[in-house]
Order: C-alpha cells, then sequence, then structure tokens
C-alpha cells in the first residue's frame, strides 16, 4: 500500500536507473515494513534545474556557486 | 477550499476527459462535504509510464508482465 | 494506477463520508478513463484550518472576514 | 530544512521570475521561522492550463467564462 | 538534491524503522545516480488507514473484505 | 491560482508565524507573477522531526552529529 514520490532533477535518467530507484525502493519498504509490492506505488517526477531551489538559488546557479569555490 | 491532486499516466487524456475529471470530482467535493465549487482546485499530473512503478516495475515492464499471464 | 490526493479542511469529516470520497473519485476515474479501480490509490489529507491559506489568510481569518461581510 | 512547493500555470515564466520565487521564499522561512537556507528546498512546478481547474472548471473555461461577464 | 516522500498506512512504525528507510532511500539514490546524501530530503507521512483508499474502499474495509476471502 | 505547499518540522510553530508564511508567500506571487491572491491556496505540513530525513538521518540524529562537531 505505500506511494513513493521520487523527486530528481531532470538530467539524462535513464529507463534502467528508473526501473532500478523503482525496484529498489519498493524491496526497501517489503524489506523494512513487510510491505507488499503489488500494492506499492512508486512515482518519479524529473524537476528542470531552473525549477530547482537550494539555499535561495536556482540549482542551475547554486552549482556555478560551488564550482567557482577553492576545491 | 479543498485541494485534489490526480495522477494518471500520460496516454493521451483528451481535454474533454481532464475536464470531466475536473468537473466530478469538484461535484464529488460539494455534494460529499457541502465543499464551495469557487475555491476547489484540481491539479492533474501526467506521468510517463517509464516514471510510474507499481509491483517494483515500471508501468511499462508491469504491463509487458501483465500480458504474457494466461487469460 | 492512478493516485488521488484529496486535501480538505479538518473538521469532524465521518469515515462515512472519507468512503463516499474514495468510492466517488474511483468510480469518476473508471468511467472517464476506463482504470482499474483496484490499482486506483486515493489519500485523503485533513488540515488544520490555521495551516491553510486563501487570499493571503488563514482559513480561520478568512471565515472571520467572511462573517463581517454584509451578507 | 523547509522544502516547498509552488505549483503555477505554465504561461512563460521566466527564469529570472522563478529566481525570485525561490530566493523571496528562503528569506521569507529565514525571517518568519530561522531556518537555514543551505538547507531550504524549492520545487516550481509549471502546470498546463487544462490540467489545473477552479470552480468545476479548467483554467482555460474559467477564464472564458470571466472574460463574458460584465466588467 | 533529491526529495523523497514516502506515505505510508499510520500503524505503529518505529524510529528505526523509519531510520531504515531514510538511511536506504538516500543510498539507494547514491548507489543508483550518484546523488549527494548531504542533499537528500526524505519525509514519511503516515496515513490513518480510513484515510487511504484502494479498490474503491478504504484500508480498513478493503483488509475486511480480503480477510473474509477463502484462502 | 497558485498552489503551494510549505512542509516544515512540527516545532511549536505559532499561528501568528503560520499567518506570516501564508501572506508573505501570497504577496511574493501577487508582486513576482502578478497572481490574485484570491486564488492563491497556501498548505503548510508540519513534519515530526523522525519522520523527515537529510544525509541519511532523521532530523533528530542529524541535529546530534551536528551538536558533536566542533564549532
Amino acid at each position: 500500500m505505500p506511494y513513493v514520490n521520487i523527486k530528481i532533477t531532470e538530467e539524462a535518467v535513464t529507463n534502467e536507473q528508473k526501473n532500478k530507484l523503482i525496484a529498489g525502493v519498493t524491496s526497501l519498504l517489503q524489506e523494512t515494513l513487510g510491505k507488499n509490492p503489488k500494492t506499492t506505488m512508486v512515482i518519479i517526477d524529473e524537476i528542470n534545474i531552473d525549477n530547482w531551489g537550494l539555499a535561495g538559488l536556482s540549482v542551475r546557479d547554486y552549482r556555478e556557486v560551488l564550482a567557482k569555490q577553492p576545491a
């Protein structure tokens, strides 16, 4: 019965990777809480990096700031 | 005042069908709880079948498994 | 396969009313899009009226403003 | 630590406007609750006007009704 | 940067189990997509079984129907 | 027409603070995108610190780790 929503940045995520996320989180819920995979629903949202913000910046700008910081 | 989010698979849903969902759920809330349609908000998300998982599989793979099962 | 999230204000909604919402939206999706009730998931969130805002006010204050307006 | 999801209609919103929303809501949470901008996450969803309903109508139809009403 | 929302039924889930879900999904995202655990956010919602519907029934009623079915 | 969902940790947030968040985000959307406050909906979810994860830990454990780090 669980419902899981995974939001990730829209960056060429392959179907294989999506399948891994779906299978992985379904198994995690089965192992941890004994949830039935047959009624475990997973939805993956891919979000444009201009539509996602962290530390007051869009991810695009946030990464630019990070890139300029000394290693 | 209700807010309703309907997630369905992205499969050529027509505007007419969307309007039916919006009108239908708005009436349901009015009849069941006396909610005011004017402040009833409905958002429909259409999700790619590779981004939706059930029983540990993407909907694409889930349907392939179903198709192979004896009728 | 649909997923529906219904958010309503937390105001003594009965289980009977919740069942009506669950059954009603499941039938609506079956009639409108031919969706299988067995994999239609509905979640109802009941939100405190101080945690819900409209027109820049909490629902509590919004209703007070409405109540003061001439009929 | 806050998570904010802003849903707006999909109507040519610029990156500059999105940045303003991200920065603005992050500051609001810092000023109001002392939340750390570094762990404040904001996601903006842009919704097609045929996928958004109000008063039982899609936003497209809702606006047509409004436009026909006497000023 | 991922955001994960896990909705489960409200049935005495322990903090240990919640920690396992948080750690598990964070590792899954790191292994599958190389996501940074430091900015991976997970929120677990526990939903009352009268507020969760499947197959047109609340989970409470759904389980009663299942229990009456021949093994 | 915007819909905003703000998730914060459940830590004695006052109604006054909630009102500030509701009013603040409504004004932000009006100033930034010209959105009509009357149809701007805001929902605030308060999440238990054991139900919120960051860096693979619950917020409770995350804060304990932070507290042990040299200033």
